[in-house]
């Protein structure tokens, strides 16, 4: 099996494994009990909150574990919407191409009265720090924008654009689940309020995340009840997962460099090679991607027969975000960078691992391009096309 | 090291350990991709649903994955709420003594215009059911009462309380979390409409808990973005951590019977210890309680130090609920079946596991009366009590 839907999820590291095997039949206390069994257990998961912290330039007291990147977002965006409501501020900005954790958010959000810009990511699928500055207004509570793209992984001009929040005092929050672990992101660096992760996108386990808001944020409660994590997000921690997370990312990070140069050189290798099919295209920046993210669209088939019968090959891979199959929509990330319908449906995303060779991309390849046009032999659209009924896009 | 805080949270089961390693391992993969990968993950997930539901009583489209008993809780009563309000009915019923988890989610909705009427548990720390039925308006939406007390153990009459609610056309939600996998939980039999339940009450792992809701119930979103859980609770699916929940929870039933027999003889022979002690009392009623707890007030001590010298002497217990432990007020739920202050600080809570032996009760027990003869031989409360300058209460 070749897995390259590492941006769906990630299998855990031997090491992040070995960590939460170990801390299962060792630190299963609650951290929230007064003996050394249950204080050995909270140990672990302030050592963990640290090691997380000093990852991205935060210190431990900023971060807050959830049960993943979703949770992460909607207690930002809920936050937010808190401290702006205070403030009389009810406007947020964000942009077309979030993931849906956002843009379900933001809905509910405009149900209660915010006024939500969702701002446009052009062909390249890049925000305009410029345009986000002309979006803020007086008004203007939130500016929410995601560090890299979960289908087509274009990297956004995050320090910009927090820089310019920063200067006009708005809180800007990142959804980093695809960056961290994978690029650098250091939230005093990147002038960042809040980021979300997800800990089984950079190898630890699923189930576990965490939110990272400023000193001095005062956090709006999406779970209630119990005091864990200074009341903010109550439930027993899940100490094996956090501590299995921590680990996960420490090596994430301490192989970061050698990862990318490997992966970006394989990646290219894959946009190379792929380019090869006719009328087919990258989606999203060339360069300014994620290193393990490939993303093509290829006219006149389906992404769906494309996907099963790359997996008849061995090959994972998907047409975008594992969070949306099953509907029968195309991507909104397409549409949002101007794909058309027809087009956004014939799409494929790779996302590669630090694990992959040479050989490997090859036979993706290969088998892409086999895949492509078996497909194309007996599809109406590519008749269509090829007899000139209907024009080329791609 | 004996732990008799099982009430606050349980080691894992080998096998759910054994569960969880292994599928970390073999089925990674994301639940919602279409290659075999991903659907190997998703049947191992749809086979721990229909586990779960089997063991309750539930069809496998009524259970609903979330983070813990907590965030099962939160959804369950916003999700009333939201119904109640569709249909102007705004009074929700509970009781004082409920988890933190109920009672700040009841205040927010106190907040946003719900009234809120909380029953009194009486002396035994048992809900009379007549005083539900008494207490249904025509604008009630919503009766959550929870199967069994987290403190004080002492089991409600959900079937009859759950039988008035179904008379009277009233939601009835339980939380369920101290009682699955203890006692025979049936939510057909029970009446039940919303039920939370927590994998780490009953040895699986943390952070993975189920909400049930009757097929029908419209459930709100807590969390809001991907498609996962029918859009109804996202976030990437912890197949793993779900998979060793339902492998517990399969465990925790299969030997309910012969544990729950040897665990009352033990929490009795306990009980019967420990009331040797002068000037103590039981709290809660002494046999409609879970097999496994046990809780004392003992009369001019602080609990704190109590925990702190049986912690010295091997013994994990606790003085109440773990979810609260840092705050200097005394148990909420101590104080619901009329506890005075001073008396609910001394608070002791043993809630042992199914491995205790007659040898380690007897331990528990001689500890515990060299601990409290020890902290009154040098505590000022207890001197005035025994020159009669204050009344003995217990």
């Amino acid at each position: 099996m070749i897995y390259a839907d590492n941006a769906a999820t990630t299998k855990m590291s031997d090491k992040a494994i070995q960590t939460m095997a170990c801390l299962l039949q060792e630190a299963w206390g609650n951290p929230s009990s007064l003996y050394v069994h249950g204080q050995k257990a909270k140990e672990v998961l302030e050592q963990a909150r640290e090691d997380i912290a000093s990852v991205i330039g935060a210190s431990a007291q900023e971060i807050l574990f959830t049960s993943g990147g979703s949770e992460a977002d909607n207690q930002a965006l809920r936050t937010a919407a808190e401290l702006g409501k205070k403030k009389g501020k009810r406007h947020i900005i964000s942009t077309t191409f979030e993931h849906h954790a956002i843009l379900h958010t933001l809905e509910t959000l405009k149900k209660d009265g915010f006024d939500i810009t969702l701002l446009d990511v052009h062909e390249n699928g890049i925000v305009i720090p410029a345009e986000v500055e002309a979006a803020i207004r007086e008004d203007t509570c939130l500016v929410s924008i995601m560090y890299a793209n979960n289908e087509i992984g274009t990297i956004q001009p995050i320090r910009e654009i927090g820089a310019i929040c920063r200067r006009k005092g708005v809180l800007f929050h990142v959804d980093a689940v695809q960056a961290v672990g994978h690029i650098p992101v250091n939230v005093v660096d990147d002038n960042i309020d809040m980021l979300s992760s997800s800990a089984h996108k950079f190898h630890g386990p699923k189930g576990v995340g965490f939110l990272y808001a400023k000193k001095g944020i005062r956090l709006t409660n999406l779970i209630e009840g119990g005091a864990q994590e200074h009341g903010k997000r109550t439930g027993t921690e899940n100490v094996p997962g956090i501590a299995a997370m921590a680990e996960a990312l420490k090596e994430a990070d301490a192989n970061m460099a050698a990862y990318a140069e490997h992966l970006i050189k394989m990646r290219n290798r894959l946009i190379q090679g792929l380019q090869e099919i006719p009328h087919s295209a990258l989606n999203g920046d060339a360069t300014q991607r994620l290193p393990g993210n490939v993303n093509f669209c290829f006219e006149g088939i389906e992404g769906e027969s494309l996907l099963l019968l790359l997996d008849d090959k061995g090959i994972c891979a998907s047409s975008g975000s594992a969070c949306t199959s099953g509907s029968l929509d195309p991507s909104h990330v397409l549409l949002a960078i101007g794909r058309i319908h027809d087009v956004a449906h014939g799409s494929l995303r790779l996302s590669i691992g630090e694990d992959i060779t040479e050989e490997e991309v090859d036979y993706i390849i290969q088998s892409t391009k086999e895949v492509v046009a078996y497909l194309r032999s007996f599809s109406p659209v590519w008749r269509d096309l090829m007899a000139g009924k209907k024009e080329f896009i791609l």
